[in-house]
């Protein structure tokens, strides 16, 4: 960590004069408990030991399949092994789609075998597939504004131009296409539905990732090509002859399976100061062994609470982790908890579900008598090279439900530049987690948790929209 | 280019120190109508054209099949269109072997799907598929000491540790649990095998290739894992439980068919100073669309020919252009060939089949007569930043058959830093082509072309072993 000291040392000669908006005037101190526990974390082994076991020992971990149970299974086990309070899992149902058969390929002007993968929710074609005049959209926006008509019983295609942004925004301003494309293709009376995949990559693997069909719109097939199989549609297009594509998608939806949260904690000494939350998915999509999304949120969100467990000294709140489960597929368990646990007294709540890749930002969102917390942080994180972001805290599909009641948020925002090159795709496996940026996470949150649970200010609720 | 030109200094300065058993002690000068042709040549947009072309508008085509006469229908019209002459296609009949259906799974320890893809010549599994235990050698060397009771009725699985090299090398040494573990599993009893792809990547696509199953050993169901898949097996055997596979592998024979060799020419002005052989092979892997292997090379060769065709002067010597069929298979293009051809004089041979990376070294095999060619490729290839090595030319095998009959060589490589991460993968596709990389191979060829093409020497034969 040698090599961070000049930047630090920048950021803090740098802090006057950026802090006007948003920190104090001077940096507040670092008590060296934090800075002792921040700095080795900085040698952690166990975020990447949980990565490890849950990619190899239990894979892929679609929400409401058995692999997801089994996942659950193993998540006691380890939580339990490795010292937790109060291990359990919390069952609750949820509504399974699971993927089947799925092929394609261009059938006019030149055959041309396509690599592709379900959305999820997507309807099937049936066994014997389904085949069609391609329409090419460059963008949503061109789609959204081309008439039914030029739609109506053919297959829709949509482009994107997406590129790795370090906070991830591109995937908002791309991700529509996936969101909101399919429904906006079936209103439009379109047979089926095909788009670029939502990443930033240029490798044959496609990129799931789920749609949605509000109630009244009948779902069609709806698939992700891989980046090369969409230019490939795209320079075809440009040759201007038409193009015919025959699909075989043959998903599922198989009614009403379990799921559940796994729950571990590390009980703090005052019960009224409300709970410190931190946490990720267990859950994965089914096509890699989610390493990245998001074993190592579940990873470096346990490590560090093991790290204030192992410290020698009870911290003042309870940190609770929570492996949410099915979060990808509609955040089922971010709700099943909030329903389960909103009325109990939280202090902040705090998810990591960015990959593993450095963690470059904080930001918080805190009420006023806690807002020395803040400066605490941006002092003790800055060594890490992380800055303090002017945004609200509080994102997360997991932890909406319950930031949603008034409870603080904090954020630690990993860096996206990698992230959806993998997201969601077959190749979202170990190979994807650098360790040494792991261990930056966990000293991260190993440091958020030792200001944050053990912050002697009172944490109570903040004014949301 | 003019990046270039300091690289270019410091060789001909060094030149004298390292010419002492390699080239004369002083270079030889460049003829300003070669260099013009050389850096005329690094603005090439043909070779591009043609890889964009060949992909996009005929795909994958693997041996034998119905795409690869697409492909040759393709050729012909485009060599055609472009002005070279003689332009025809050779057909000959080679056996030909089809992909199946490929799927797999480890059954225990823990279940999880995997990604591989059958080598070719594999035997199938039978539509129902095979189970059976897995044994676990990190190497072929591992494999190779194994006595056969330890691998008897069982699924063997060979790990290897390549890594990039420029030249090419590592694909030699671990290419061996490709190009014989198999044969050697069957000899031993193996029910199947799978090895770890032969390649550098860590991506969820494996790399397929030809395996080799001599007479009289009967061919195994034979595929190759992904490297994160591989690894994930690895992982799992360290943990010392029994791993059981479930492969499902189709592929089958399906007797011989056509294939052919494409041909187009340069005329030259004198028919007795010998062919000036090029190309590359037209036929790919069916997994990607053949971009790096081998598009780039029919594109390279035929644009530097072009380049020569349109110079405004005849070349002395007649180039031929020739874009080979099967290669990938069996190298049956090269053989039917030289069996056609071998009879004719050629000066040289060279081919194009290591993607389209940057050319970084030449080497030559020319008999005493026409040394001093050498020494002036040497001169005129520097200046894009290509050294000349001191190992004897005629690697390829397409030009094999032709150069073991005394045909002298010359080879131009080019980086293998990079090639072997998507070699045979369904990822060597159009994004994997650098443009600015293309066009210094289009210039070194234009180059080599210009030199040997209308050296006033003698160009015989060469003593081969």
């Amino acid at each position: 960590m040698k090599h961070l000291y000049p930047l630090t040392i920048a950021l803090l000669l740098a802090a006057p004069a950026a802090a006007q908006h948003t920190a104090p005037p001077t940096p507040a101190a670092v008590d060296p408990r934090v800075a002792a526990l921040r700095d080795a974390a900085l040698k952690d082994d166990l975020a990447y030991d949980i990565v490890e076991g849950l990619t190899t020992e239990v894979g892929a971990r679609l929400a409401g399949t058995d692999a997801e149970a089994r996942a659950r299974t193993w998540a006691v086990a380890k939580l339990t092994a490795l010292g937790f309070s109060n291990v359990r899992s919390e069952p609750y149902r949820m509504p399974v789609w699971v993927r089947g058969a799925e092929e394609a390929e261009i059938v006019a002007p030149v055959p041309q075998k396509l690599t592709l993968t379900a959305l999820g929710n997507s309807a099937s074609t049936g066994a014997g597939g389904l085949t069609g005049e391609l329409v090419v959209f460059s963008s949503y926006v061109e789609f959204a504004n081309a008439p039914s008509t030029a739609v109506k019983g053919k297959i829709v295609y949509i482009g994107n131009t997406m590129q790795p942004t370090q906070d991830g925004s591109s995937y908002g301003a791309n991700g529509t296409a996936r969101f909101t494309g399919p429904a906006l293709a079936a209103q439009k009376g379109a047979a089926a539905i095909v788009i670029r995949s939502i990443g930033t990559d240029a490798h044959r693997l496609p990129h799931t990732g789920v749609t949605d069909f509000p109630a009244g719109v009948k779902p069609i097939p709806a698939a992700a090509l891989s980046t090369p199989d969409a230019t490939l549609i795209e320079r075809l297009a440009r040759r201007g002859q038409p193009i015919r594509l025959k699909l075989l998608l043959t998903p599922k939806m198989i009614g009403e399976r379990e799921s559940g949260n796994v729950i571990a904690e590390v009980p703090g000494t005052d019960p009224g100061a409300g709970i410190v939350l931190v946490g990720g998915h267990l859950d994965s999509w089914d096509l890699g062994t989610g390493a990245i999304d998001d074993a190592s949120g579940v990873a470096i969100t346990a490590a560090a609470a093991k790290r204030i467990m192992d410290s020698g000294q009870r911290p003042r709140r309870t940190i609770r982790v929570v492996w949410f489960g099915a979060e990808e597929v509609g955040g089922f368990g971010g709700k099943a908890y909030a329903q389960r646990h909103g009325s109990e007294r939280h202090a902040t709540a705090s998810e990591s579900d960015f990959g593993a890749d450095r963690v470059w930002r904080f930001e918080t969102q805190l009420p006023e008598s806690a807002k020395s917390v803040t400066a605490r942080l941006a002092s003790a994180l800055a060594p890490l090279g992380i800055v303090h972001g002017s945004g609200l805290a509080g994102d997360g599909t997991d932890i909406e439900p319950t930031v949603a009641t008034g409870v603080a948020g904090i954020d630690l925002n990993q860096s996206g530049l990698r992230y959806f090159d993998t997201h969601h795709t077959p190749d979202d496996v170990l190979e994807r987690v650098d360790p040494e940026q792991l261990r930056q996470n966990v000293a991260a949150w190993t440091t958020m948790l030792a200001i944050v649970a053990n912050a002697p200010e009172e944490i109570g609720a903040v004014p949301r929209q």
